[in-house]
């Protein structure tokens, strides 16, 4: 019994993956593909590499091409999800993966896109604590964005043992990707080719709300967030290096300890073996999280680091992960956990 | 009923790759991996991305370790495939990515590799006239070069169509990768990154004489090949511009016509719609080939250009092709025909 | 005695380039900058590498603004160089960075560029034969194009010396600032990162009369050009592989005797020792270009491939340099040809 | 009056970077050149972008071959510096890009590089308190590591001014140039394109001592330093994004007026305009760095990020702009801070 999805924003970078993971899962059969600027286009002039789609023609993104779906992915600008997802109606699975639906807080929804908040959905981290439960069967699913994702994967499990201070210092670097396929000077290939470039420092990133919204819950008391996103010269991945303050008797040992249980029974986020430090290299395409922890006595911290494609795991895999789960399907279903390396 | 599979040479980069599409395999069960300086070690300290197999041991390459399989994958350097196949038996089928068994001109053999020759086996590129057959039970396959094959499929329609004199120029361009994974200076990412560099320029690589094989087996007559390889700053894929002069009365028509008639039943070599020309970036980890072709009457040439992953259609990918043709199952089965963009 | 230096389209690449060599000119003081929708910026905020100029505001593009200067570099989109020239006046020196003025052939740039033609003002590559004396006291240059300056110094040798058929196949690969810094979404990081992709195939480039032009110029009868270019993941450089069937009694070492003789006194056009390639790492930032050339005797061609920086000896650095001829200033003044590498 | 300067270690990396700055320099005059393995070969088979030093011969790294000039930069493997400069006497300047001689304190030598200590050099980041005034006229020079260099211009003005706790947390994304050209495995560009790898987490790293050292005579106390490396893949630049927890009281304004004092003086560390913040792409092969800094509120912390070309700023150029002030030289002389771009 095949379920039967449709996507709207299909000719963007996170339509595009979703597309590319539903391919290969083995009970979803691909409907309508929607756009907006690109309706009427063949696909295959806007995603070569999604070659068996190619000749499928883009309608534009209105309710009426997406009714008569098991499943809508939504893969569009922020903000414009929740009128799409009126019309649909209530007895269809909508996953969003723009940010419309994260954030719990409206008042930090509207500092940070300042627009009307929208409300929140189940969110699409299943590894989270209640995460899973929330998404069983639920007709409607926020996706994490995709620092978020690595971050939350990488800290929750300090968080949740109380290894930590509440405060949290992160440094990531994602591949362009992140940024969407909107042409913008500072995105192009020339300029983003040899640089690592910071933005949104010093608290500034609409992630880092989202970011203290998971890290406060797997604590139980707000966690602040130091949150520094770069762009780094390559097409996918993020590397999320995140730290805290070590707490008093906090050891190696314990630390590893805590992790291995919190990930012993994740199918998709690996710790890797002690002394092997995870690289975007090894998650390209993949919806693997790998994570490394270790415990500098000496500047009294954990560094917990983790390794995500910002598409896969940390935007569309995600998005499918979550299917699997508010379907009752098997979590892993069609997800690949190999990455394509070198 | 599964496929048992061996893999000799895991470590390396054309190994990794046939053990990243033996996962996806539904008809295959890996078996045994081999390893050369790496025998003894984790597959996951050598290949992180293939997570399902990190807690594989790597065996030594001997004949005893790679017996009770139905399929051997040799992943050697080139000279050692012949020893082992030796050792392995008749009714094994045997599935070299080593040039040892491409050449059937001991000549062309002792000339470019300096040893003795050791046979020729079966051809393993499916597409090219004759050669499936060929494949269909047999128990040897000699994969291709990746530079022959993306040659090949970009011209031999125009030579099997006598649409050209039998003077090829080709310039390609691959990623790194098709340079192996020993460590060179001239490899090293900081010389690589910002870099094309042209090498074995004037016919001296060692794949010319494959080139002139195909071709000439298309042409029915000797074509001689002017190969001139650049080294490109990617880690995968291969763009390969071939062009020759086109005989009297070859027109645009004539050449699209020739080339959709030669490619229109070919399950992996995909001729793009006119005016859209193949991209390295649509066939990550692809298996595809992706071809186009235009009439330059002004220089009155025929330039067919074609674009695969090197270490997928032209290496690990043609390697499983092959390998489900000689066993008898569906050509496609467990290949992906969708790449990896962004 | 300095002279005083304004460049009109400051903020793009092919500007901004022309500022960096200016700046380690010893005789030059850079005067006024300009640019179209950047007007009234900062300089620092557009070219942050050129700290030296940071604080500089540009004025808009207007005769009034580019008046009182000894030199006037003009780096504006096609089109646009006649009109501004025309203001300026006679009596100073204006070195057009763009096409217009580029082509003899009135038809031909009618017909690749599809406006009237502005007219022909002497050839910025003062290496080709009398294309020095032509500069010699000009006040006006029309630059050559970067694929142009690669080409023409791969084969003139080649063709002065009567040592090939007039039929060149030319394939060469671009960094993608070649493409400017107007945003376009094949030109997006995430798009261009891991990919080779030709374009203009089939005679299309604009750049392929011009070819012609030079290449007959040196031959000395009609040149007929084939040329595919590609866009490399790379910032900067172009390497161009040019052939052409080598005539009757063509050896390698008349090959090598032409190249060297033709090449032997030129300050910035290098014939590297038998055996080594060029490669754009070499020559990044450079006015350099690298040559190497070899006789294919089994395929009956002669391989000419040349390294440049397509931003500096493809552009500005051919400017710079032809502004030193111009002026009667010694030609290598102020130019680089040392690389930067790794 | 030249300065006659050798090079010992010119095949390497930071040698070939020493010696691109000293061909711009006015007043040095390029002497012997040394290799070890690589004696006896032309430079222009190594380094080919140092085309004026082409047909230059190396020479072993051997006492007699470095006597008789006026300074000797040592650009060795760790640990061979002291017994080189033993031979050439008092009276030479020797600079030293190695590590040998930057710890003050030989238990930190000892248990970061595993063998004795040689010593402690004056140390050349001239910008550090103190630093210049011990160089002046100085015979021996340590030049920094790169991460220290980039680092300790982020954060010393910070501790110089009391703003922050002595907690520093760092993270710092290199390109692969920082580790040599020693071929490796994880260094083959296949590897490294399209990766962000930590590695040496977690205290490790050997730069991390220097920081350390640096930033407590800053603070006058002793300041814990976490830092984590990362592997970008780019050749060049180091992006450090540092930060510390503020101390009470501190703001926006504090924090922008103490880095405006503590720089404002220096001719190649540049505080950017407020907003901008700095990006490797724009001192690629520049010896400036470049700095922002932030007070993030929420967080409570004070976050500086640098951007320097790890082999410029962070080795080479730091290298020459030391010997320009022990030689009495004006510090700027010969030394860009425009860099290529894009």
């Amino acid at each position: 019994m095949a379920v039967r999805a449709a996507v709207a924003g299909a000719s963007g970078y996170a339509g595009g993956e979703v597309l590319r993971l539903l391919l290969a899962h083995p009970q979803v059969e691909i409907g309508t593909l929607t756009g907006n600027s690109n309706a009427g286009q063949r696909l295959g002039a806007l995603q070569p590499h999604l070659l068996p789609l190619a000749d499928r023609i883009l309608a534009p993104t209105e309710a009426d091409a997406l009714t008569g779906h098991d499943v809508v992915f939504l893969a569009l600008p922020h903000g414009q999800s929740a009128a799409v997802a009126q019309q649909l109606g209530d007895e269809v699975l909508i996953i969003d993966c723009g940010a419309d639906f994260r954030l719990e807080d409206a008042g930090d929804w509207e500092r940070f896109y300042g627009s009307p908040h929208a409300g929140t959905w189940p969110y699409g981290l299943p590894e989270l604590p209640g995460a899973r439960d929330a998404l069983e069967g639920s007709k409607r699913v926020a996706v994490p964005g995709c620092y978020p994702t690595a971050v939350s994967l990488a800290l929750f499990p300090a968080y949740a043992a109380g290894l930590v201070e509440p405060e949290a210092v992160i440094v990531a670097a994602s591949g362009t990707s992140g940024a969407g396929k909107a042409p913008k000077p500072h995105l192009l290939g020339s300029e983003v080719m040899g640089a690592m470039s910071p933005y949104g420092v010093g608290g500034g990133h609409r992630h880092t709300p989202e970011m203290i919204q998971n890290l406060s819950a797997a604590a139980g008391e707000p966690v602040s967030v130091s949150f520094t996103p770069t762009l780094a010269p390559m097409s996918r991945g993020i590397l999320a290096t995140c730290s805290a303050k070590a707490r008093p008797g906090v050891t190696a040992e314990s630390v590893r300890a805590a992790y291995e249980k919190a990930l012993q029974d994740e199918p998709f986020v690996h710790l890797l073996p002690e002394g092997q430090w995870p690289s975007t290299a090894a998650v390209y395409g993949s919806n693997a999280a790998l994570i490394q922890v270790a415990h500098d006595a000496a500047a009294g911290r954990v560094i917990a680091i983790s390794a995500i494609d910002n598409l896969t795991k940390g935007t569309a895999g995600g998005a499918v992960q979550s299917m699997n789960v508010a379907l009752g399907l098997p979590e892993e279903l069609g997800l690949p956990t190999t990455g394509i390396a070198p």
